[in-house]
């Protein structure tokens, strides 16, 4: 007998952010691999005795460790156990997804998506802004700032993402927003856009810090935190 | 004593995609204004004894009663209520939210925005397939089929749009999709892109379709069919 998994949702950190059909698949888990960013609390939902592994990957840094998880999810599901990969904000928007399905489908195993909430809609609902407003940014795109090398991608649509009329969401990109804004004001997007930086959304040591693209530049530039961080840029409405 | 409104997003439609903080606020509210896409099971969450109103408004329509739903909203906080606005998907994206918070501000009444799953990580996680790829989508954007006169809006990024290297997911766009598919074929995105039309996502009458952006485009030309709709295209993955 193959086990199966699911790939769950945990959203953007807030364990009230957890879906019901998450909280039911954390219940009914044999085993929960899970990321550092997405442990504690939510971990409290899965059931006693159920094995409960920590594969340490951690958002923006490269992750040596890709083809170890892919190959412990494997393994657990061929044991025949119930398997539940968490995963931080919505599984499917930078969550490195793909590589973990392929592994499964190599090994005919069957797997679901538990969608969730993505850290730019908590970003945004915990500033009191929504992401679309109807006549200003009728397109919000969502872009990370690390690729597979923890630097800025190079090759990207910069007409795109320096449009004034759409809010764009940075995931990962607090290191290299100073050079990411760089490429934006040279391609027309004015340097006072407004800016917002989102840390730690949903953990009770949360920031949010307005600003425009180039301040927002300037201070990233000289940033030693270590907390996690969306960035928010476009014709922002005007919050709580 | 002055009441405070909490924009719910509901997901999707299944129920199961409710946040438990979703599920908390709805029961604790002594009024829920409800849009018919929301409605359902998923007010069974709701206390008994709250007022249940249905406003009425649908996606993808014009809405005429916009200030009506905007009224509505202040006169029940006023009364001193717990009101919780129900938006379907995540009411941050393409919720009409902001023109609500508008009219709460100006009668000086507070509120919260309480994110959920958008239609979009729904319709991606029902087909099996991660909304961002590694290297072949690294940006995602949402956007409108359908603007405040029900028809495509016109003045679009197009090569934004067009672009083949992002994952695009058009909201309320099956009526303009043969337009706006004329529109990206004529900005350089090749026909035979694969595309994605999931309706009714999270009902009992899910229906997911694997075309091509032109096919596509082709078939909605024809299609009377009233279920809710979202389309996907771009390089999408392989699928469940």
């Amino acid at each position: 007998m193959t086990g199966f998994v699911s790939f769950v949702s945990s959203g953007p950190g807030d364990p009230d952010l957890l879906t019901l059909k998450a909280v039911s698949r954390l219940g009914a888990a044999d085993a929960v691999l899970f990321d550092d960013l997405s442990s504690g609390p939510i971990l409290a939902h899965a059931r006693k005795g159920a094995d409960l592994v920590g594969v340490g990957k951690r958002a923006g840094r490269p992750s040596p460790r890709q083809d170890h998880v892919s190959r412990l999810l494997v393994d657990y599901a061929k044991t025949g156990a119930k398997v539940v990969r968490l995963k931080s904000g919505d599984s499917g928007i930078f969550g490195r997804l793909e590589e973990e399905i392929e592994a499964l489908r190599a090994a005919n195993i069957g797997y679901e998506i538990i969608p969730g909430v993505t850290s730019a809609s908590a970003a945004a609902a915990a500033a009191g802004i929504p992401l679309t407003r109807r006549l200003a940014a009728r397109r919000v795109q969502f872009v990370t700032g690390a690729d597979i090398t923890g630097g800025l991608p190079a090759d990207q649509n910069w007409a795109a993402l320096a449009d004034p009329n759409a809010t764009t969401v940075v995931f990962m990109g607090k290191r290299s927003f100073p050079a990411l804004a760089a490429q934006l004001i040279a391609h027309g997007l004015p340097p006072d856009t407004p800016a917002l930086l989102a840390e730690a959304v949903g953990h009770p040591d949360q920031r949010l810090t307005r600003s425009t693209v180039a301040a927002l530049a300037e201070t990233l530039a000289q940033d030693r935190s270590d907390l996690a961080g969306l960035i928010l840029y476009g014709p922002l409405a005007e919050g709580a």
